[in-house]
């Protein structure tokens, strides 16, 4: 999408890679540093060794000083930190170890509808229940409690829901939430006893001047200990979102607290099977929680770039809430957070019908047709989930500008056309 | 251990990750053609994209292209190639597309003793029966077709066996299969209908000059259209062995052929929940199967690297043997391939007391005392199976040969000891 790496994360990690390269002069001296400390911590001073499963010692250290600078001196001990492959594998181990029972004892994991679709197949992998909560679309996607307390109550005649899931910023929904109702989410999770599961893998992606990412681990601790000393939480970080955007390095890290030390055991032993993460994504996600400081050499065009792309994100953000705005037949929420905008469709009756002969999902039909007249490939809001009766695709905002002004011009047109032929 | 990486390797990775080298003078031009091939074929000419679930095409194609070769122009298909998250989670993702069934119907899985306890802890994670057949230790751990059709005929009785997993070159126990071996082993397969799952990461770690490394691949072509075109087999490789050692970076790939389908689809929608394997490792792959060859720059120090490693593994594997038979009480079987000697050794009965006293298998009780006393760590027996009665353990023979030697002379010492202490 021409987005282009950082350039102090990939010296940092050319360095790591061929050490050969520390005593050339292009390279500037806190790229060095980084690669040097990094090599230190890793066995035989090289990415190519096995690290411990849970990650490399001073990278999970790192970790866990961003998150007490994120989250302004909350403390996070490095020995609730893993590292993994990608946010995925995290969410998909966590989930592993939390599923268990057959019959009527059979775990139920709480999604939000919409979902991102990990969630829904890593579910039905572990043979777990799937228990649908509805974001509030009429709300710009809002969480309500007492949704989560429906769904809850329904789900309990017939599995013992465990865990909640949450995806804050939500994927592919775009909302951010607010504080007030983050301690709603954890007060109910502690009422009910739920595992919360935080996929915030888009907390640097926050683009409304109005709202503002809160951590639940941070959110956590202001509860008091009745709730910090409780609530079991998993929180989810990546190397693939953000202003970095290195999906390939499959780096990213979970903090995991209040786990029983048991079931921590049991965790370590699951995640030793696979030996460990790549150690490239681990230097990678190393990168992303220690970047230059004010005063050191790459600070600067560090910043330039970082702010270059999360600008550009909240630009094309607005760019793409209003475009859809303005055509008949489209409806989309303010894209607050992440990388997508899920506006919702209308789709005619006669369209409809003619989806049902192709033996298509409505918005599958209107997704196809878009992508033969058009090039242009959107996912289904059905890959998502949605209210029965409504209709949506996923698009992400990645693509510069004027080319995102050109498709966003182009699925107008298709739309426009699309419900004069099917009208 | 002390192995160093090999430069080439190292230097494609670098000009992968950060390619404002690829204008510096110090890299050789072949380096620069891979890494410009590499790139050429990743989304945005990054490693930092995702790629398909698969894997990156071009590097399938190479994968291909060094099977044949490797098999002597036995035909190999990119489609049939994925690339993955190290050998590991190529393993455990075909175990888990192939286990399925409950009571009787369970999935039996067939699996060398001693074995890697990956197999092991898969099987228990995916509820799966762990069908043991035995290596013959008097017999250089060689696999007899006998033990596999008593082990399959005692199966059948509880479960149902539906895949046979075979290590060769054998971890823990280093022996080299014979073709006629394969054979027998592949033509048990097509009668008793088994998948089979050939880990063959240790394919270029073969010592003896008496023995060779056939694929499985090869040996069922070779053996006409009955077999090649009806046994199902999958067949692993991975950057962290052979002369290479890159563990960290976590490459890999498998080779499946004869999988119906559906099955196939099934796979490829597995796969992709967890997006696709980390780039650079597959990055790392394409080097292994695609290296310098005559006539390149960097052909000459290329294969003096490897043939550095790959000499002393032999000599270490030689030294190793010979050490150990020379201590009363301790037989090694030759060291035919791989990275490790898996000594038998003897334990008095007084020993045996004192292990039940400190509730102790007896050769985790000796593996304990041997790291106390002296400060080496190697791995019981008993973690990877043995027959009832015998006990053994696992060392690496990777630390430089004057260190092999200490640490040989060390363990010799002790044991002498050992036997004196509990006579």
């Amino acid at each position: 999408m021409g987005q282009q790496p950082i350039t102090f994360l990939r010296q940092v990690m050319a360095l790591c890679t061929y050490p050969n390269l520390l005593d050339s002069p292009s390279f500037p001296e806190d790229a060095k540093k980084r690669a040097r400390r990094i090599l230190q911590a890793c066995g035989g001073n090289s990415l190519g060794s096995y690290s411990a499963s849970q990650g490399v010692n001073c990278i999970r250290e790192d970790v866990a000083a961003y998150i007490t600078r994120r989250d302004g001196g909350v403390p996070a001990d490095p020995d609730n930190i893993y590292l993994t492959t990608g946010a995925s594998d995290g969410i998909s181990t966590i989930l592993k170890i939390l599923v268990s029972g057959g019959g009527k004892s059979r775990t139920g994991v709480m999604i939000p509808i919409p979902q991102y679709p990990l969630y829904s197949a890593v579910i039905s992998e572990l043979d777990a229940i799937q228990v649908n909560y509805y974001l509030d679309e009429d709300n710009c996607w809002a969480l309500n409690v007492n949704e989560l307390r429906r769904a809850v109550q329904q789900a309990k005649e017939h599995c013992n829901p465990k865990v909640l899931c949450i995806i804050n910023p939500g994927n592919p929904t775009g909302q951010v939430q607010s504080r007030k109702c983050i301690e709603d989410v954890i007060h109910f999770a502690w009422e009910e006893k739920l595992f919360l599961l935080a996929d915030e893998v888009y907390q640097d992606n926050v683009y409304s001047s109005d709202c503002k990412f809160h951590s639940f681990k941070k959110v956590l601790y202001e509860m008091g200990p009745e709730y910090s000393s409780n609530v079991e939480l998993a929180s989810f970080h990546s190397t693939s979102k953000g202003y970095m955007g290195e999906c390939g390095y499959r780096g990213g890290y979970m903090e995991v607290i209040n786990l029983h030390p048991e079931i921590k055991g049991q965790l370590v032993k699951l995640l030793s099977v696979r030996l460990c993460p790549p150690v490239s994504g681990q230097a990678a996600m190393d990168i992303v929680v220690n970047p230059p400081v004010p005063g050191e050499e790459s600070f600067e065009q560090f910043s330039r770039e970082k702010e270059s792309v999360l600008g550009n994100l909240a630009k094309k953000a607005k760019l793409t809430e209003d475009m859809f705005n303005q055509v008949p037949g489209i409806h989309c929420n303010p894209l607050m957070g992440a990388m997508y905008a899920f506006p919702r469709i209308f789709i005619p009756a006669k369209a409809m019908e003619a989806a049902q002969a192709h033996k298509m999902a409505p918005d599958m039909f209107y997704c196809m047709k878009l992508l033969e007249e058009t090039g242009i490939c959107v996912v289904p809001g059905s890959g998502f989930g949605q209210r029965e009766g409504t209709y949506h695709f996923r698009m992400t905002i990645l693509p510069p500008v004027e080319k995102l002004k050109t498709v966003l011009q182009k699925v107008k047109d298709f739309h426009i056309k699309f419900l004069e032929e099917y009208a």
